[in-house]
């Protein structure tokens, strides 16, 4: 898993789900944010990484730890319209707010994606109250570690 | 749970996926047939439903236990495409043949749920030798007594 | 995991649970009889063996399919007394009959285990309605393939 | 579950499985110690306690963050011997160090139990580097708060 210590690039979507307005992560900071990119038809996102981010929302205050989702449509593009992200996040029950991301003009990786160089999905990023990226992880994460690197960073 | 001891309806299905031609359950006369139907959206479908009939298809002989797939499109209707279920499919590695259900020209009940009155996702109906419903059940079903109720339909 | 299809031998123990006399299985014809061989410090037998035969005895109709457990103490004799196992009884809240099986006068191995050749805890034995052993296993079973032949050997 | 901030009064041990010498609580300064109290017979313990224990173990660098198990013979006197405490150790292959608490001399529930006034099995205590308990809960915990608590106190 790569750890790239860097400011974490702002997120660009074609749409939010759960949130009034665009969410820039330059709002956020004092906060630490998990952002936790999922696709939907993706067995290791549908296993570990959207209960996990349900769970870390479910566990950590609001106001100390971010938590946001962004879906990457890095494949499946004929299949995964935005109406099938919007029917996910409901019949899932998620409430935290989530970032579609915005299609690239010049590949299948959509542009949140590639600026993160993530490598596919689930994706878990941990950025601290300064807005640096001090965790970045492909494939599932264990509870006990990831909640030991938030609960770090929230001190 | 409704059981319904009657002849089982013939599946209708707008396209099916892992198979040569259309099945027809009067073609499996012989085996028992474990009809187990999803929803790619639904959560119990994810957690439950199709691991489950993942875990029966791998657990018996196919020559004696027939697993079939239907994938009921009842809510949703415009953003589960066929390409969606397809991609499903794909992704998580069903290798059992699944008909896409299909549409109602009255409803949004797809042909084949309505004909077997389910009740949602996910459904599993045991079907016998004879071609007869021995088992509805709308929900997560126990491994040890479906394996009870496959089992003694075999002997 | 080795099959022998021959007469069950009968229990020997030096103490009974949950069971007013001592039970013979001759007096058990029948019934589908799972005897399902523990060991209170053995991981597996705690993970796997005990959940699963409690999952039996809640699923099945104790007239058509009985549980016996038989605790085995063929290694740490000295730790593991009869208080011990009647102590791990009352804090697992099991309620189906078990077999504190009866010492040997010639090894560790005690009576029981040594007549069905049992290779370690957990084990599992099915017995049909006429006494007769259809399946003999090792370590953990999955729920599915035991509720299959328990279904199947009901018949 | 009560909340404590005092000084984490010193283990007494009858016996320490897993340590050269007798550990005192004192000589852990600097760490993060991790006091997990757990009896063989208990379900709750072996289901959830003893596993976290493990996991904590696992993740954490010990010189940062301190696993003592603690086994409290607060009922079962008769049963729960030293032997069977050592064969569960062995069988369950848990290596980080074990205090088998001192039984009291006035009453069923041993001496360190008595001190942190546990309410039962298992409880989990987080002592922080200057000796101070900052956790004190009985019952299963949840890995990702007690991962992001153990995080914090490593700071």
């Amino acid at each position: 898993m790569p750890m790239v210590v860097a400011q974490a690039p702002e997120l660009t979507a074609q749409a939010w789900f759960n949130a009034d307005n665009e969410i820039q992560l330059a709002e956020l900071r004092g906060r630490v944010v998990v952002l936790a990119a999922f696709q939907v038809l993706c067995p290791n996102s549908l296993s570990f990484g959207v209960p996990q981010a349900l769970r870390i929302h479910r566990t950590f205050d609001p106001k100390e730890v971010a938590v946001i989702g962004l879906h990457a449509t890095f494949e499946h593009h004929e299949a995964i319209t935005p109406a099938v992200v919007k029917a996910f996040i409901q019949e899932h029950r998620l409430k935290y707010p989530i970032a579609l991301d915005r299609p690239s003009k010049s590949g299948p990786i959509p542009e949140t994606m590639e600026r993160y160089r993530m490598r596919g999905t689930p994706s878990l990023i941990l950025i601290d109250k300064q807005g640096v990226i001090r965790k970045h992880a492909f494939g599932p994460v264990d509870d006990l570690r990831i909640g030991a690197e938030i609960g770090a960073l929230t001190v």
